[in-house]
């Protein structure tokens, strides 16, 4: 722990440095505040015009995606549902659905 | 389901106002994610500089505390830690140290 700056927070360089810190993460941190409430508006507003959010939220993962990388997650997926029988052709007989 | 825009998707209209929440849930994305590599940046340099970004990190959540909650956690936190034996006058005789 010897060389680290907190153990020079006697000096006034120190301190400044430390509370330059401290605020610059504080303004950032409320400025990602603001844009994750305009991100929530958004969305009450599409939900208000009748929109499904939580559809919504998953185009929007999808779309980081490429054309690939969705059609590999897909196929890994329906490998999945189709082992827990999840899917129509895999219900047992007598099954609940 | 019958009255959800999606079941106007058939529209133009519905269309573009879908296209227009697409778009802008993923411009502020963009701009929260831009946001938070500049908080790591900050982290970076603090870290850099010598200072210790966890107990940073703690600190900035510590101020968005009041002083009164701030006292009443580390009042319950350190309850917790008696009854766990955790505190050095809490060290059952013999104990592990």
């Amino acid at each position: 722990m010897s060389n680290k700056a907190h153990n020079l927070l006697g000096t006034n360089a120190a301190r400044q440095q430390l509370k330059s810190v401290v605020e610059r993460v504080e303004r950032l941190e409320e400025e990602k505040k603001a844009i994750a409430d305009d991100i929530r508006e958004v969305y009450g507003e599409a939900k208000a015009n009748g929109f499904d959010t939580k559809i919504l939220r998953q185009i929007i993962k999808l779309r980081k995606l490429d054309l690939a990388e969705r059609q590999e997650q897909d196929a890994v997926r329906d490998l999945y549902m189709h082992a827990l029988g999840m899917l129509p052709d895999f219900v047992p007989d007598g099954g609940e659905g």
